[in-house]
């Protein structure tokens, strides 16, 4: 274990030094929140969502962030577009499926990525992702209700059948490849209270994977940074939300290496 | 007088209580903004314009809330279809005609509005809702640039003429619905020197409406609780804009019932 | 030199006496942002890209802004609109190339944008600039990576061939309008940790522009002004993205007429 949150510590110095471009085709809610978390982690953001400029702007990145947050049609296929284009490069496409579940449009947006695409890492809550794999799940909106159990089986099946990584964030975080299990205990409760904080999480998530081969170490590494982040930023606001979600960043921007061994809470099963 | 505001009390507890989801159609200037309003004041944000998918999407809202700012054609069939659907439904529908009366499209889709559907709430400035009723004000923008005379009696003939409950804001708020009328005293100028606070007002009135059967407590009880949290944050942040905006999401998050209920200062006439 | 600060001082009260409309066309990223830097500086923001509104919106305006950011075929085709309506009514056009030189999409509507209409000044970092007259430089996404040897001929060679006043920011501002240079040293290092901080420098560009028929004191004003800002945030925030964002509001709006004589750091060359 120690060996495995070296190497997410390092992968965060890697963030920094090299400054990967993470392409975003993303909701209109979080555009600006998940490219300031992106410049606060050490990465560069660029939001890009025309059919006509997806495939030339994603050659640069170092990943490719799709969010069906306030989503259309079109934007469902400029996300295809650019997830072939990434495919063909290598580059590791990162989905948050906001609201799969809860509409048709999400769901079937859902289903047709993971059919035409290759998608290396999910990162959704429990309703999304049971939605995915055609679970049912208490939904309200795009906020999933409860924690349900046996989300480590969901996050495994989910793994298996679609070839992904897969990252169900909650009270606890899980991260599975198929095979390996992270639970991750950081965070805080005052992540809730503020909009798109899912969103960034997987920001984080797609920056540690243009720095980490490895789409489990970078789910989990991502987690576990977004998580510390939150739980500084608690500390300082306190249960006042607007100044939570400014201390987010300054804390996403402070994290070191060093914190990051020393305050992670994660269990490998 | 004392049981109204009782009354308001208690809607704001059980919007904490239930946390309806309040589904926005919104302007892509303040669509994070009222996201984390919607969450400080206890409810839950759903942001979803395609028209693809608002008929679905509406139908699990306790509110459903449309913005004019940053309008197409487009969004206006969404508006209509997803309101269609609330009416049907008994949710209640609480415009924001932002800029109606600055261009023909959005006075247009104002009226459209009106003559396809049942528009239960509107809030907006003086100048809009004159254009509403076609009477004219002085507008620059999306800005009304005085308070008119006569705004109580605009604010009962636009309830009278279109069957809703109108709240105009401006120094003094007005609330009526054809036949009551509140006068809300609560509010600050900070207010105006952030983007978005009206819009904000209007996700805290669709807020109290998912909550409150009574349209027209509804949207003084929103006024109500808005204005206190403006009076707060700017205790807080002075003359400084970007601290006061930050600090209002923390007063709509720490408004308390008893808050409400003491710093009130609001006639009924 | 005097005389031209003089000038700026007295175009930043103009600004806050007759609150000019700036109409923004502009990138979702942005938005909110770019709306609270217009609030903060004194002028009225106002985002509306529809092409069926666009003409009857910019009549109103002070200046209209055009941001290539987040750019679809639809945008461009709204943004010629516009800018021809406000090149027949003199209203000054202030363009924010973002991605020029990184796609073809972007390339071409600056292209179309010089060609079809007049723009009065354009805003970019050193890349966008290149780009704009086929010349090449190093680029990731929206970022330039390195200022460029030379900078000073790039602007004047671009304001001599489009007949613009041009702005390149960077480490040094640099204005030109094809005879005069000035560079400008105001600004902070914590202006790269926020997105879209090049965006509302463009804003408070368009803003002077508003304010002043001289091109070039409009975008040396604007761009000082905004320098300042960012040093007055940073001495506050220190380190730390989230705060200093807070604070780069705060300090636009308390900036004075003597601070921008006293803090001012150009030379006119």
């Amino acid at each position: 274990m120690k060996e495995m949150l070296d190497r997410m510590a390092k992968d965060l110095a890697r963030i920094r030094k090299n400054k990967p471009l993470i392409h975003h085709i993303t909701n209109y809610v979080v555009m600006n929140e998940t490219a300031n978390a992106t410049l606060c982690i050490g990465a560069l953001p660029i939001m890009a969502h025309a059919k006509e400029e997806v495939e030339e702007m994603v050659v640069a990145a170092g990943a490719l962030l799709l969010n069906l947050g306030t989503l259309t049609p079109e934007l469902v296929d400029s996300m295809i577009l650019a997830a072939k284009k990434a495919n063909e490069l290598g580059i590791p496409v990162v989905l948050d499926p906001v609201g799969a579940g809860a509409t048709a449009l999400r769901t079937s947006a859902s289903t047709r990525l993971f059919a035409e695409t290759k998608v290396d890492i999910v990162r959704g809550n429990i309703a999304e992702i049971c939605a995915l794999i055609g679970r049912r799940a208490e939904i309200k909106g795009v906020e999933a209700l409860s924690d349900l159990e046996g989300a480590e089986e969901v996050a495994k099946e989910m793994s298996k059948t679609k070839g992904c990584t897969t990252a169900i964030t909650g009270k606890i975080d899980i991260v599975s490849d198929g095979t390996r299990i992270a639970l991750i205990e950081n965070g805080h409760s005052m992540l809730r209270t503020v909009s798109g904080t899912g969103c960034m999480a997987t920001t984080i998530v797609a920056a540690f994977a243009a720095a980490e081969e490895d789409r489990f170490l970078a789910a989990t590494g991502g987690l576990i940074a977004f998580g510390i982040a939150g739980e500084k930023a608690a500390q300082i606001s306190g249960p006042r939300p607007g100044t939570f979600h400014v201390c987010l960043y300054d804390a996403l921007a402070e994290l070191s290496e060093e914190e990051l061994l020393s305050r992670a809470r994660v269990r490998f099963i």
